[in-house]
């Protein structure tokens, strides 16, 4: 059985925080056990490595400012969107998908504006600088206060071409297959598998969002437990696809 | 707290067997309660169905044939394709994604060939006709056996563009809400928030799919229990964003 468990009692989050110190309370108080795997908002990630930018600190460049009168955005927010990105995929009223220079393909570049806490109204949070590091170190800064390693995901809330609403994803892995290959395994009937790369660590963060939810009361961060990894653990770039890879245009 | 469970001890699903009915044993030996979601792999639910196609009684046409030689798929394989299909959105060697005439953008429609049971090597198998309809009828017949009506959500693996490795998403469901609108809540700093879609079915079917795994050991469908149903239910259907809705390209 595998259960999901939402880590509550995390305060706010602040620069300089070590994002697993603050969960160290929490996970004491739910016994965290070997092969436990947290799950863990990439915002409180980015708050506690100070990824927090106070928008009157930015000035727009000329892309920016044309891209921003086009689509209805802020042009200061456009300004961090195309600093973080390699590659505008789409700009529409309303919408600016680019390709993050971690390879994401995503709304704004993962930056969030919203629900930042008191005081920081016109402020963007922009993605960890390395998320797969981060959830390292959050395994770490966890074993040390506690003894056990815990498996790390750090994820975000992606939408989706062709499909209505967002789902959680892993833009940060420690500990666990981020990808699964299973090439090579046979069928049940002894015939090659069709279907041979799973997508693992994305399930775990799909599975952590039903327990965090989204809303006023959303926790940043979930427990799972129950799960046999089904492979080495390798790292959330792994989930990324080259552009010259992508099969779907 | 949310918990997962395989559903185990289902046997070989035939043509007009009634894919409720062979879960009900399970479900009674795991005590089904108020509440829980019973997720299922479509391949059991496209079997009882009868929608197993002998590739030995299609004739491709000559568009089909066209494409199979490009891509180098078998030409019965192809024709089933695109008979189940609305528009073909990527033909390339070894690939094949088409919009289902579900809305769905999938590769080779969602046709599986692979672990079909014994003596059907040379068979295909199609999506249910309306996996919607397909899990209310679950619910009805695990409602008359047991007296509880389960959630259900009927899934299928999905690749993405952009990201490695399949997950499982949600093609049918019922009595759970496939899509979760939060439009008009507010955050926690009382701004609107921007995410406001939730793919709610999906999350659940990636959940499930940690319990059900994909290899030989794999098993068919997942109970999820403890959840707390975030609104009213809608179908999987609401999940499928119309190509003039799509904001990616």
């Amino acid at each position: 059985m595998i259960e999901i468990r939402p880590v509550t009692g995390i305060g706010e989050v602040a620069k300089g925080d070590d994002p697993g110190a603050v969960l160290v309370e929490a996970l004491t108080r739910m016994s965290l056990k070997e092969g436990d795997i947290l799950v863990v908002t990439q915002k409180i990630v980015s708050k506690a490595e100070g990824r927090m930018v106070a928008l009157a600190d930015v000035v727009p460049g000329s892309r920016a400012t044309e891209i921003a009168g086009a689509i209805g955005k802020d042009a200061r927010l456009v300004e961090l969107v195309l600093a973080e990105s390699v590659e505008v995929v789409r700009a529409a009223p309303g919408v600016l998908i680019t390709r993050h220079r971690l390879g994401l393909v995503m709304a704004n570049a993962g930056i969030d504006a919203s629900n930042l806490g008191p005081g920081h109204d016109d402020f963007a949070l922009l993605l960890p600088v390395d998320p797969d590091a981060s959830a390292a170190r959050i395994a770490d800064a966890v074993e040390a206060a506690i003894g056990v390693r815990p498996g790390v995901v750090v994820s975000d809330s992606f939408g989706r071409p062709w499909r209505h609403g967002v789902v959680n994803v892993a833009i940060g892995c420690a500990g666990i297959p981020a990808l699964y290959d299973k090439r090579g395994e046979r069928d049940r009937d002894g015939r090659a598998m069709q279907a041979t790369l799973i997508a693992y660590g994305d399930l775990i963060a799909s599975a952590a969002g039903l327990a965090m939810g989204e809303g006023s009361e959303g926790v940043p961060a979930a427990l799972v437990r129950g799960l046999v990894l089904p492979g080495a653990p390798c790292p959330a770039t792994a989930l990324v696809r080259a552009p010259d890879e992508d099969l779907f245009r």
